[in-house]
């Protein structure tokens, strides 16, 4: 009795809150379209760099802005402090793979290559609120170069992300690459005379620019609007005619990039920072053109305004631009599946030293859900054969067909369950996706020979046949023991 | 002043003690592996499980037999218990691969196959004391069948293991999967009457089969041994008569499985469990030969007690035979690389429903390092041909060239730091072991030419040929421009 006062209540066998498992072709489809982003980033000379999951509080130093709590925005805990064992450090796991790179770059940067070309894919962890469609680990898929100044390697990123897009099967015309500079809008801010302490308000006002479009930025960028909900949205306070560079700016586009280049030009005036950001787009342009990607693939477009406060150089994003239908059916473009650009203080933190780099995380969930919806995910799903067992003192003989079925590059397996209720069998291999079963009892040994039955075949007809047809059961057919693995590769075809 | 004085000093850029970084041919060698052992399990029938690297405390239950350290072996910390956000729960990374597995299986019991193969791999975590070459995260391979009771379910887990052994590169020969039974240990000690509380005693002495052989396990189970050290170890206290049984099962192998059967039959005596056990192994040792698996690939072997206390049927370990130098550069055997068998406890924490389960765990670091001692790692860790930079207005130039060698499927890439000092570049290109370098100055480029040169046979004539040999340079071939990538292709074979 006393024992049983003690027992503990069963624990909850649950995922815990914000995170998910991957069955199945979750994993296979993802890791299919992971392995050709690999490969492409392989072929241009990326290395791969897997870091460890978990790093120090102090490495990852970034979301820390409140020392007292230090796990907001990761999940942390503190190492006891044992001697010859734990440091009493606190230890967080990664949240990113920029962070863990810059920690890599630091520690490793007189054994690395310099320029270090490397890409990253794994999961990472935020210790957020989740939400529908929103978890707490994820998959991230990065690729940067450590240690360049060039816009050469800004341009190859762009190429390697338009390669990497189309070798996962997005075609050409489905996607687009676009480029700006954050050089060029600082170029903008100068010739319009924008204070220092406004800048950081210019850039959260045309960060806007995709949702209220040209007149909802003037009115942000001078005396403010009202917002949907009628509430009043403050104005920087530009007068109209700082604003109109801003815009022009953000409007520059053309048809192509020479007309783009010659816009900025003459948006950026006379600032030398603004000058060298159309500059370096234009190199841009140039090698893209070497590279064999054209303006279909990746195009200068400098309402791309995403990540300009953050990066300090050439930024790109990769948007799909063909339409799915949304949650309410409306028809509209998939949008953003990738981002990056250039930036400076990658393993300063750690060294002092400012280091160039460039890089471009792809969003790997949305890229995987883009190529579910274009029926583009495919990855080897089928499910295997299934060998009946009518009789189980026999399981060596159904054994020795999968084996064989195998052995020919078939995927195949023994049902192992109670083979009592052959139903049940059937609903197996009906749950298991399987598109053949094979069937065996005392008789067929006797006489050699085993039924096939395609599944496939059979699930159409029990669908669409009429009760004769059904009767007739073309969908099972008898053959030698010694044909079974030809019958099976004919019905796989 | 002020500001610097709060200056926070610089963070240190280090991996967490006892966790690792992989580089390059780390990760792709790794992959490599695992992939060709996921083709295997996939073609048996085996589906891929990722489960999420968190779970809660509660669920992964085990290794907290004190409640007031629930961090204890886990990594573990406390979710915030806020309103809509953290649940106060705790949480923890997942120490292995089977009780994540155990969690789902009680979770989703209703919408998987039943029975349920998987396979998983992905890294585990241990908060244990690091020490050389034991690492704090590490990957594991495991392949499990819940739900089937079926010793043919162990005799295909069995054979899969030698075919994932020969896919991954090991000749045959060189590995061997030894198959035991708890069973007929259970049945040997009911034959020599040991009593149920000395059961444990005589497993933790027979463990140490391997190390102190016959005459030291006779001495264990009886009246006690001097270890190496003179301390006096205490015997179980079984009479020499009792011993018998538990020596002849050890040592029941024979030439054949047909002959161990006998032995083994002979050491059980009339205990029922015991020869239910014997059955069992006969069964393997058919389902083994209907499968194709011979006796030199996987075996009945009783001398392999390693985990007979965990597991409650077959148990098998896959040891690779060849001999290779240890660290002080004597030969010895390799040893084992995967161990798994047959265990009832799984889902029960979780539905109070026994569910019998049966699989193996491939050592990943393990695997790996035999199949780097036998040079069979081969990735394709090749490096890339490097075009080398002698005039950097012409980078567009420099990245066509790149992008053809890519386009013909050479892995391929511009040399991205400054370039000024040709011979980094040179260096830049033996540390990423390239190849091939691309060399293109202005003159070159004028007369529509480029200079290839073969750093691999450049290599071999520094280390061989006299002065004369090298001045021919005969490592350099000047090709026209047009014939880039075919000389490229030409060289590299």
């Amino acid at each position: 009795m006393a024992k049983d006062q003690k027992k503990q209540p069963r624990p909850k066998a649950e995922t815990p809150k914000g995170f998910r498992d991957y069955f199945g072709a979750d994993v296979t489809e993802r890791k299919t379209m992971l392995d050709r982003i690999a490969e492409v980033y392989h072929r241009h000379g990326f290395d791969p760099l897997e870091t460890s999951a978990v790093e120090t509080v102090e490495a990852l130093g970034k979301f820390l802005p409140d020392v007292d709590r230090p796990n907001a925005g990761v999940f942390a805990w503190q190492e006891e402090a044992v001697p010859g064992g734990g440091s009493g450090d606190w230890l967080a796991l990664r949240y990113d793979l920029t962070a863990p790179l810059a920690r890599v770059a630091a520690q490793f940067r007189n054994d690395l290559p310099a320029p270090y070309r490397r890409y990253a894919m794994g999961p990472v962890w935020r210790n957020e609120k989740p939400g529908p469609g929103r978890f707490r680990q994820f998959y991230q898929c990065d690729a940067d170069t450590v240690g360049s100044a060039s816009v050469a390697a800004d341009a190859e990123v762009c190429a390697m992300l338009a390669d990497a897009l189309e070798a996962v099967g997005i075609a050409r015309g489905d996607y687009i690459v676009r480029i700006n500079n954050r050089k060029v809008l600082n170029g903008v801010l100068e010739a319009a005379e924008v204070r220092a302490d406004q800048a950081e308000d210019v850039l959260r006002q045309i960060d806007k620019f995709d949702k209220v479009g040209r007149e909802g930025v003037l009115a942000l960028l001078t005396v403010g609007r009202k917002d949907d909900s009628g509430a009043e949205i403050d104005g920087v306070g530009l007068s109209e005619a700082q604003a109109q560079p801003v815009l022009a700016f953000l409007t520059s586009k053309g048809a192509t990039n020479g007309e783009t280049l010659v816009n900025l030009r003459e948006a950026v005036g006379a600032s030398v920072i603004g000058l060298e950001g159309v500059d370096e787009l234009a190199q841009i342009s140039d090698m893209l053109a070497a590279m064999g990607v054209g303006e279909d693939r990746a195009i200068i477009d400098p309402s791309i305004v995403r990540g300009l406060g953050y990066y300090t150089g050439p930024v790109f994003e990769a948007e799909l631009t063909f339409e799915i239908l949304d949650e309410k059916g409306r028809k509209r473009q998939f949008g953003s599946v990738a981002g990056g650009g250039r930036y400076d203080g990658l393993v300063e933190r750690f060294t002092g030293q400012k280091v160039p780099a460039t890089g471009v995380s792809i969003g790997v969930d949305r890229l995987l859900a883009a190529l579910r919806a274009k029926g583009l995910a495919g990855a080897d799903t089928a499910g295997p054969v299934v060998v009946t067992v009518m009789d189980r003192d026999r399981m060596a003989d159904y054994q020795a067909m999968a084996s064989e079925l195998r052995a020919a590059g078939v995927r195949a397996e023994v049902y192992l369950g109670n083979p009592k209720n052959f139903g049940n069998q059937l609903k197996y291999a009906d749950k298991r996706g399987a598109p053949v079963a094979i069937i065996q009892g005392g008789d067929e040994a006797e006489r050699g020979v085993v039924q096939v039955k395609d599944l496939i075949l059979g699930a159409k007809i029990a669908a669409e046949a009429s009760l004769d047809e059904w009767k007739a059961q073309p969908a099972q057919t008898e053959v030698a023991r010694a044909d079974l693995v030809a019958e099976v590769k004919r019905i796989l075809g």
